[in-house]
């Protein structure tokens, strides 16, 4: 298959697992009797390159206080500050990039925030990366076996590394200044470009897995009761989320660079946080 | 007078105007009948150096939801990555380090955030550098022509060029993923080091102005009413601040950098925040 193609597949596909995943917490809501419908919005890159995005908000709901989905393709040239630290963009600093993320606040602080990604990066080189980690308030080893063992199997099923992802998402999701993970990790991959076709099929495998996964925990403890003191716990564990997005995500600073949506890229932020 | 006067010359002083800081924004609680005091926590460095610091949090007061002074003296060395961008730190990374800084989140939001810091930095070179800025949430022309009326006077009385001072703080204050600025800016210097004893007298002069200003600002709308949607909107107010801490502020960066205390550099983010 010519890059081009590969492009075209996995765009497609980003867009596609966007309105699955959108459609899937519709449901939920629904089911717990809420209106809250995803709010679409369609953004185009101004300066630095072509390309553009749709990010999908829902707020306020019965189950999520505030989940973002966010789909976009662009390309450009990265400035030269920005272009030593990606493989293949060295010489002249043209990236294409495709991709899907989603950041689901919950609204029972029993409920783990939940983080998805994947995305196909092409400059002279390409390869595929992403990744699954969610963030619990509470510590909950029954909720930490499901989860891990389901993307051990995502691997596994697709030959891929699973034990290198799971210290790689460790090691990512880590707060230095505080000493303490993100949250319990989950798997990170990136520079995945052995096989294209392979490649391809295990960030589709992930993706599907996010729908299920995501679905499970949110439904284990929907109706799970929680007080006050709960949610202030909650509201400390996001001011470290946020510590962790501004301070040292790739994601988020890729965004800033590539002449990202700002309303796209800090959708990750929750609705609201302490300190 | 050598470099090592110079040394406890700013750092006593740091020291005695973070008391009268403390002891201003106290006397206001008190007059507003509240018994909130100041907590004081001491430091020290575990690694990467020497020194330490006291930082100093009042929170649900009766005037601020939370306000932070700081005063801390480091030394050691600069990582290699970290050094080129200090004057006068490349050749051995050195440096010794002594500051103030403050921060000010009000209860009431028609009364702006105000934020102040004054610093002596040595390496093979030395330098005073500081500011004041204020952040409020709403409009108010004759607010802002009082403020910047008495920094236009300090640097009057000192020989400053408060022009560019003004500038400097409007530039840095900005956050260009929103394309807007933090707050009304103040202003900022760095890298000044003609003379010595005047510097220090202006470096001192400021803190006194921020004395006196932070009072009166305080003071003209302390019994102003406000509704609901006024607190949401210094929430949404307070979501900028923390985003431009985190992505850009110079001194935030620094301070995880140099091995300081997590608590006294993040003593700068709001109590709670919305997006």
């Amino acid at each position: 298959m010519n890059i081009e193609d590969k492009k075209i597949f996995s765009d497609k596909w980003f867009s596609y697992l966007q309105e699955q995943i959108c459609n899937s917490f519709e449901k939920i809501e629904i089911e717990s009797r809420s209106q809250k419908k995803f709010i679409s919005t369609d953004w185009y890159k101004k300066s630095k390159g072509r390309g553009g995005g749709t990010y999908k908000i829902l707020k306020n709901g019965k189950i999520f206080d505030k989940v973002g989905v966010n789909k976009s393709t662009v390309s450009g040239i990265f400035s030269k500050k920005f272009r030593h630290n990606i493989p293949g963009a060295q010489k002249d600093g043209k990236y294409w990039a495709s991709g899907i993320s989603v950041v689901a606040h919950m609204k029972n602080p029993k409920i783990p925030a939940i983080h998805f990604n994947t995305r196909f990066i092409v400059t002279s080189k390409n390869w595929f990366g992403g990744g699954i980690d969610v963030t619990p308030s509470f510590k909950d080893k029954k909720e930490e076996k499901i989860f891990h063992s389901s993307l051990k199997k995502v691997c596994k099923e697709n030959n891929k590394n699973y034990r290198k992802y799971k210290i790689w998402c460790d090691k990512y999701f880590f707060l230095p200044h505080r000493n303490e993970p993100r949250g319990i990790g989950g798997i990170f991959f990136d520079y995945e470009n052995k096989n294209w076709e392979k490649d391809f099929k295990f960030v589709r495998d992930v993706g599907i897995n996010f729908l299920v996964i995501s679905k499970n925990i949110i439904k284990r403890k929907i109706n799970l009761k929680y007080k006050g003191k709960d949610k202030e716990k909650q509201l400390l564990k996001r001011g470290r989320y946020i510590e962790f997005n501004l301070l040292y995500d790739r994601g988020t600073k890729f965004g800033l660079n590539s002449g990202g949506n700002t309303e796209a890229i800090l959708m990750s932020l929750p609705p609201n946080a302490k300190w």
